[in-house]
């Protein structure tokens, strides 16, 4: 008799940490990606800065669970969910059915429902989001130093982060520092420091999820390495040319990089369940979809209140999720009763450049060294694979003894390739 | 009185030698190339199989030479040289007049006439022909992984490099390497160390520019690592399915990597010089052109003999005619006499898997395991940066003890982003 199949669709940590539950039990596991790479993305922003490189935070998703005797990884393109048949579609492919199912697909970046947007202001969800800002933000000092309008030359030299979570306020504090110490020296014409950096967020405070006195001091660290900060405002319009606020005032930017607003993975809605505003599954306290307890979700894609709060968007959740909904499947095909889901928050930390930092540890509240110290050693710690974390622990070592990023490399796009024969 | 200027075009190891020459010199240097990187090409192929990030083998040419006092970075294309008027004509950009010029563009790879061959078979001279050649490798395993057909399995997993110059053979040898050896396990339908290796060359031997004895070494350890060579065959088409030899014989196979052929940059013609063939400048013995006293080619872009033979397309030679072009550059602006190019051979190398590699230095001949240590630290030692030394020595010393290869990570390329909501 065949044993049951639980296929796991993403392969982020709520996947990766299901599969790992997975790996001795009575079960096939299959889990689908259709990227070759797990991705640690809370140090994306330290890519999108040329302060690591992409396979530093990146591991194979085949050599972190391809050995597993029970586990088969497939890169592929899901194309849907027939869930009545209990099969999932894949792209050129035969389907795949599954007696139990684990969606962890995540969520992506919203552009307030302008998604023209988006080639103006790359987000940072994925490696190529990151090498493009990276690109971007690097080529920005180049076209500085060619362009002999000042008007121009200011547009290039201007920054704008739009977003003042973790990911905006690091990103934010990371250009600063590049401009303000990595590159002063290198260039002849124009002064790197001179650049402009403006962190525009809607709410009206910085780390809005964390409490207002460390909201404060991250604020605080922000205008000391010399960003703007431009609390209480709304980004209206994107182009080319800069972004537009709502008070009508025009910021030319050369830089724009968006940190704002999430939208779940359309495999969300896919699945028929009831959704929220912004496509996360509204599922049963043991992370089942109503109608489909065969069905779990887990991670960035769940829509879940825990004490009258939605859930976090974090690395935790998702590990925490991820595991239980491998042991309720498990429950599930045993036909024994499933648990609910409980969220334990072991803290939150957020980092403002080299040596700052501000943390939440249950009634501890830390800021400065201290935390920066606590941020650089649970950052390693959760990053996968051995090799990742002495590369990273290196290059961080280095960056903060020389003030130097290592890998201040541009890649040309693809549209650039091949067929330009100007090749100084 | 303002200090003559002079332009170099291209940042490979002849213009940054050329530019490391004149620092001191009572000269401005304006260095102009289109990508912000030097990369060491040697390691390359590295690159393309996983073993080394980008970022490794690659230096800003800012931090290279940008705080030179005397010295300019640009990023810029080329557009052409008036050297009438002596002004290089740079995109979107006033022109850059000059005192002197030192032209240090290189090759490029040349598909025996056939351009379109390019996207079928995507050659080793840049960071993005490798992340392409990457790509395409790993993903080969993938798609096998997935496909039920026998016949389109084995296509997929069939790898054809062209060319057994140096490029070649190490290619081909690390194919077979990370077949055989990093992806045993990792996969769960297919056996990766069935994966066919074909190395095809016009010429009767391996390696041509070195002795018959050392051509023969390294075919016997290409066949002892499972690489099929294909000697006298010349490849006649070259498409979606593979390709087609001279013979008659049709080779079907998911992956063709391209180490055969160079074409000059088109700046060498631009200089209105005479050329060769290929397009490379026919210079006079002090490396300047005629007609053009002030005009000097350096490194691969020129066509020299020596001892009634071609000088080969090595960094050495770059890097020693890079030195002297600065040099004859002030002597020729000083109103001195300038001296006669003669290259010194400091030995050849290449390398054929772990721990495999053959050398000729002077008289000496080795082949195996001192090959390969003496290659090691030769390659260590010629990487521009502290940095990158270090991290590509830890990044060997991992490989060399796990089988390993730390950087599997597939980037998606250009065309394929954003547009997909596809996302599992």
């Amino acid at each position: 008799m065949p044993r049951p199949r639980v296929v796991i669709l993403g392969g982020g940590f709520g996947g990766l940490y299901a599969a790992r539950m997975l790996r001795k039990a009575p079960v096939d596991v299959v889990l689908v990606d259709r990227r070759n790479h797990h991705l640690f993305q809370p140090l994306l922003y330290q890519v999108a800065t040329a302060g690591l490189a992409a396979t530093d935070i990146a591991s194979p998703i085949r050599k972190v669970i391809g050995r597993f005797p029970n586990t088969t990884v497939l890169l592929a393109d899901v194309v849907g969910v027939d869930t009545a048949a209990r099969d999932v579609q894949l792209e050129g492919s035969p389907g795949l059915p599954y007696d139990a199912l684990i969606v962890a697909t995540g969520v992506r970046h919203d552009y307030f429902g302008h998604p023209e947007w988006e080639r103006f202001a790359p987000g940072l969800k994925t490696l190529e989001d990151a090498m493009e800002v990276r690109r971007r933000t690097l080529l920005a000092f180049e076209r500085a130093e060619l362009e002999a309008d000042p008007e121009r030359r200011a547009a290039a030299l201007t920054f704008v982060v739009v977003g003042a979570g973790p990911t905006g306020v690091e990103m934010a504090g990371a250009i600063a520092e590049v401009a303000r110490q990595t590159l002063a020296g290198d260039f002849k014409r124009i002064d790197p420091s001179k650049a402009r950096v403006v962190l525009i967020e809607g709410g009206p405070r910085v780390l809005a999820t964390y409490t207002p006195e460390l909201s404060e001091s991250a604020g605080a660290a922000l205008r000391a390495l010399g960003v703007e900060l431009r609390l209480g405002e709304r980004v209206v319009h994107v182009d080319g040319d800069g972004v537009r606020l709502g008070s009508g005032e025009a910021l030319r930017a050369g830089t724009v990089v968006w940190a704002a607003g999430v939208a779940a993975s359309p495999l969300g809605r896919a699945l028929g369940a009831p959704v929220d505003r912004i496509g996360r599954v509204c599922v049963a306290p043991d992370l089942s979809v109503p109608e489909h307890p065969e069905i779990f979700v887990v991670g960035d894609l769940i829509a879940l209140e825990q004490d009258g709060r939605p859930l976090p968007g974090v690395a935790q959740v998702a590990i925490q999720s991820g595991r239980l909904a491998a042991r309720n499947a498990l429950a599930r095909l045993a036909g024994r009763p499933t648990t609910a889901f409980r969220y334990v928050d072991k803290g939150s930390l957020a980092t403002i450049g080299r040596k700052k930092a501000v943390a939440e540890v249950g009634s501890l509240r830390l800021s400065g060294l201290s935390a920066w110290l606590l941020w650089l050693f649970v950052h390693i710690l959760f990053l996968i694979g051995f090799k990742n974390r002495v590369s990273v622990f290196l290059n961080w070592a280095w960056a903060y003894f020389t003030f130097q990023r290592g890998a201040r490399i541009v890649l040309t796009d693809g549209a650039d390739r091949g067929g330009d024969t100007r090749r100084p």
